[in-house]
Formats: structure tokens, sequence, C-alpha cells
């Protein structure tokens, strides 16, 4: 496969979104990266901080804003005629090279904050993070985007406890609510991730419990490069062929989105 | 149960994100309102044309902003003592009087737009959309939130098709990509959701299928009031008593998140 982006061997960017600097998300990210700083070259994005924009809209085109036709298509043919917005191929330049993407945020309504939903809507266009044909026709995507070669660390804190958010808890398992972004975004583009680093009951840590969390936190990072990667199935397997479901020999019978992973399969 | 904002009988509001006027979301939003407005009072918020700010920020504390405490919990102190923004009020008041809301996208990402996603971090706060006690010392959450009383139908367009957004798709199938919104916001605040509903292949249709679509949108409108709304489990019946998950009798060995759907309970 080609690596349109070959990313520079050391670096990683770790993308932020919370409002308040003296939140533990401020700690988290503030601490994060002086700890990743000792063995990487670390870019930041800290959306909040830069005033980042998240809104996708005409003037995202260019001079090509008031064109007819796909939008989606559209911000491809921005991205390749140098068209898209100042802060967008800012973002671009860090995304291309970085191998590794710490992707840090509250939950916020079982979600990411718009802000960071924003970044995705507008940053990974077309042309930059999918689009191009395989050789054999093949869209790249689902394993092999425009983002090949990255690993991603997800790092979420959430109001709720593990309980809430684990397999059949009431706001359903953390791993399904975030399948648009590890599977729809990350995967689709080309990144395989790591298992989530989860923050529960974010909201009534005390001093203690806060320090016991960076801790685990610093340890995760530290040896985050040793760690395998989670792999969802590939496109180009043929697993999905012909009826872009699930061949029905492959997990018979389940319907949850775990048919997705591939089986004994980590980077 | 209390209702804490009794909607207006016959009152919709009609929630629509996407940026070019002259898209088929545009035509879905323009014919949509008129064959509703035929049956209903139809408020509207056409995110883009507002130029809503999807952004939550200290400044929606108005004059709580740099407080020290939990976030969401002083949006909730902002709400009850008339510190929120004045947009964001505005917003409040049109949910406040729908008893039906209509929220309508195009699918980015396999989520919301980042102007929706961020509509819902700033406008659904504590005190407004949820946060109460019911009288056992439950929070009012999972079928009995602020919204109590309301109706939702979404409308998506994808530009995949059917198989990829099914049952064992490639992309996850809709309803569980949607599950954060249909059920952790909507249902998380008291809302029912109707079965969504979806155009795919969005992007390639000729003229003779957009106007099929328009027309299949237009029935679908003027029937919404008999149809059933799809219920989730409620928090109160005791199904996650003690453990907040899924108590092991209901639907057992199952992970999907279809687990959540009421059996045989239609509103």
């Amino acid at each position: 496969m080609t690596i349109s982006h070959p990313p520079t061997p050391g670096t990683a960017l770790w993308l932020y979104a919370h409002p308040r600097p003296d939140s533990l998300n401020g700690r988290i990210f503030r601490e994060g990266v002086d700890t990743l700083a000792g063995q990487r070259n670390v870019l930041t994005s800290d959306l909040y901080a830069q005033g980042f924009d998240p809104v996708l809209r005409e003037s995202d085109l260019g001079q090509l804003s008031g064109t007819h036709g796909n939008f989606a298509e559209l911000l491809g043919d921005a991205y390749t005629q140098g068209q898209l917005a100042l802060d967008v191929r800012a973002e671009q330049r860090k995304v291309a090279e970085a191998e590794l993407l710490i992707i840090q945020f509250p939950l916020w309504w079982y979600g990411m904050p718009a802000i960071l939903k924003g970044w995705i809507d507008r940053v990974l266009t077309a042309g930059f993070a999918f689009g191009d044909l395989d050789e054999t026709g093949l869209p790249r995507r689902y394993g092999d985007g425009g983002l090949v070669g990255r690993k991603a660390l997800i790092i979420v804190t959430a109001g709720e406890d593990g309980r809430s958010l684990g397999s059949r808890g009431i706001s359903g398992d953390l791993d399904t609510l975030l399948f648009p972004l590890t599977h729809g975004v990350l995967w689709y583009s080309g990144v395989a991730s790591y298992d989530l680093h989860v923050i529960t009951d974010a909201d009534g840590l005390d001093d203690d419990a806060v320090a016991r969390e960076l801790r685990r936190l610093r340890r995760r990072l530290s040896g985050i490069a040793e760690e395998p990667a989670r792999l969802f199935r590939n496109l180009r397997d043929g697993e999905y062929r012909g009826t872009r479901a699930l061949r029905a020999d492959l997990a018979p019978g389940r319907t949850d989105l775990n048919v997705h992973l591939a089986d004994d399969r980590r980077l």
C-alpha cells in the first residue's frame, strides 16, 4: 500500500479539547505532554486555546466556494488545489508529521465536544485523509486511508462510572459509543487505535485519586510504543465483499459492532 | 412524573444543520417545514443561517464564569440564575415550546456536524434538560428528564448505501451509530424517538429519486402523529438497579445496544 503522508518517526500530535486550563483535563494535557516529550517530539493542538473554529462551511472551499457539486468532493478539490483555509492546512501538516496521535477530550453527551468533532469535519478532508482508489479499484478506506502508518491513543474522561459505560451498562459501552471515532474516523483513514484510556468518575476524584490517575497515564504513555494496537477488519480482505455487510460465516448471528474487530490481529 | 417544561400542543421545532441552501438537505428543510406547517405551528433553528456558535466555553456561564467547580453543574447554576447566553436561551425557549422535535442533518464522519453537536452541548444544560431527582432520590434521566413529553424525528442523509449502514454493514448500523443521540441525548432528557428517517446514497440521487424521497418524507411527516415512538428502558423501572448494567435475565448474553430498547413498548 502507498503511504500518502509518511510520518516523521518519533513525532506525536496531542490533540486536546477542554475549555478550562485548571480542570483535570488541563492537568492531564500538561503532564501527558511533558511525559511524552521525554521520548518524542510532541506537537500539540489545544483547540480551545487556539480558538479553533469547528464549523465546516462554504468558505472552507477557498476560491472553489460557491461551486456546484458534492461538498465532500469539493473539499478534496480544494485540498489538491491548495485552497483550504490556513488553520486547516496547519492542522493537516501536524497530522501528516505525526506517527502517534493522542486525542484527549471529556465525554460530553456520549461523544466528542463540538470543537473536536469540527476539527475532524474540517481537517480530515478528501484527498488528505481518504479518497484514493487502490490498484484493484476499491476505495482506500477502512484500514488503508490517507493516514495509514499511524496509531492513535484516545484519552477520555467521563463523569459516569465504569459500570454505566461498561458492557450492558445503561449508557452504552464506551467502545461502542466511540466506534464512530475509532472505526468511522480513524480506521477509515488508516489509523489503528490502542485500547481506550478511560478515566471514569472524573468529576468526583479527590487529590489522591487524581495523583493515581496521573501516574497510571504516565505509565501508559511511557510504554505505549510496546502496546499492540487493535485492528478492525480490512475492506480489501474480502470480508465484506459483494454485500458491504460482514460475510455471514464471520461472527455468525451477531449484530454488535465488535464483529468488525479483526480476530486475533493486532499491530 | 413532573413535566418541567409543558410543551404547547401542535408546536414543532425543526432543527437543521447544513451549510448549503441549494443542497438536497436544503430542499428537505424547506419542503419539510412547508408540509409540517399545514398541520402545526413550526419553529425553526437553521443553525448555519443563524451563525450558531457551537463551542461551549467559559463565557456560557455568564457572571459565573471563572467559578471553580464542575462545569456541567455550573451550567445548571447559570441556567437557574438566568446567566446563560442570549442565543442559548432563545434555543431553550423553542425547545420548551415544542412537543415534536425534527432534527435534520447530513451524516458527517458517522455523526452529527459539529454545529449540531455544539447546539446539544450548549443548549441542553443541567437544570433545563436533566438534573432533577425524582421522589425516590433517583436522578431523572433515561426516560424522565427535563424534556419529557416530547417526541423526536431524526432525518439523516448519508452518502453511503443502506447495506454499509445496515445490520453488520461495514460502517456500523446507523441505529447504533446514532445511539448517542437517540438514547444518550434524547432519551436521557426524556424524549422518545420515532424510527430514523434515512436517505441513503444521498450524493448520487437523480431528479426522479429526489422527487421520490421528497414524496416519501411528506407522507412520513403527514402521518407522524399516528406513528408509535420507540422506547428505551426506563431507569426507574429497576432493570438496571444495583449494577447500572442491564439485569442478566433481560436480553441474556447479548452485548449489542439494542438490549436497551424496551420490549414491545411503544409510545
